[in-house]
């Protein structure tokens, strides 16, 4: 399997801040690496053992975080004149493996709730708007989910 | 007690959309009212019972949502020109009273930990920088938090 990072995508490392009577959790600045303009945030959950797949946003860049449970993003890039067309990529994402992960448009997703209750946050470069997403099954794109 | 609406407080229903797969809980659109533009999102928590106050942002908007726990939002109006002055709001947000609330700045807020588990999600309008933030003492403005 061809596993280089995709290109656009970034996994940034983000400061969890311990605090006393309270932590605080950074998830994205505007002068942040892969940030690509701000049209909406909202949250998304996905149950233990589901598998949300595949969806590809055709103008949206994601910056998705994930503040509760546990999380496994696939990416698969097919893009035509990308240098990496073909490659695929897994990341893990929780509180205690905090990344940021930027994902670019025209980029496939899937993502499978590993935690008991899984959450994640979407700082995304543009306001939902309907037929902005395709979507193809799961079956579709090979990738070996265990 | 005045318990006038605070000028330039906003409490915004927020839609939680059920999905077999897994929810979505919406945060916020540029296009929203309140939206002051993007600085920086962030996660803060607050143990059960404590008490975080009081703080006042100069320039910052802020946009809090609660997606986990339960936190009690208390503000107070003593800007000199506004036209609710003396005012105090509070507010309990979770995600079973899932609103959006817009806190203008110089308005002065505290707020405490009512849950097992507490975290809000700030959407503010600039990122971080030292200075830009006020703090009093938790007795300095009156407040019964029983």
């Amino acid at each position: 399997m061809d596993t280089r990072m995709i290109d656009g995508v970034i996994l940034t490392p983000l400061r969890q801040i311990q605090h006393p009577q309270g932590d605080v959790f950074h998830g994205m600045k505007k002068s942040d690496a892969g940030f690509a303009g701000f049209g909406e945030a909202y949250f998304s959950t996905v149950r233990k053992g589901d598998i949300k797949a595949w969806k590809k946003h055709l103008s949206m860049t994601l910056n998705i975080i994930v503040p509760t449970g546990e999380i496994r993003f696939v990416l698969f890039d097919d893009r035509p004149v990308s240098p990496t067309k073909g490659a695929t990529n897994e990341f893990t994402l929780s509180p205690d493996n905090y990344y940021r992960l930027t994902v670019p448009p025209q980029v496939w997703m899937a993502f499978q709730g590993l935690g008991d209750d899984n959450r994640l946050l979407n700082i995304a470069s543009m306001e939902h708007v309907p037929d902005e997403m395709e979507r193809l099954p799961l079956t579709a794109i090979p990738y070996c989910w265990s």
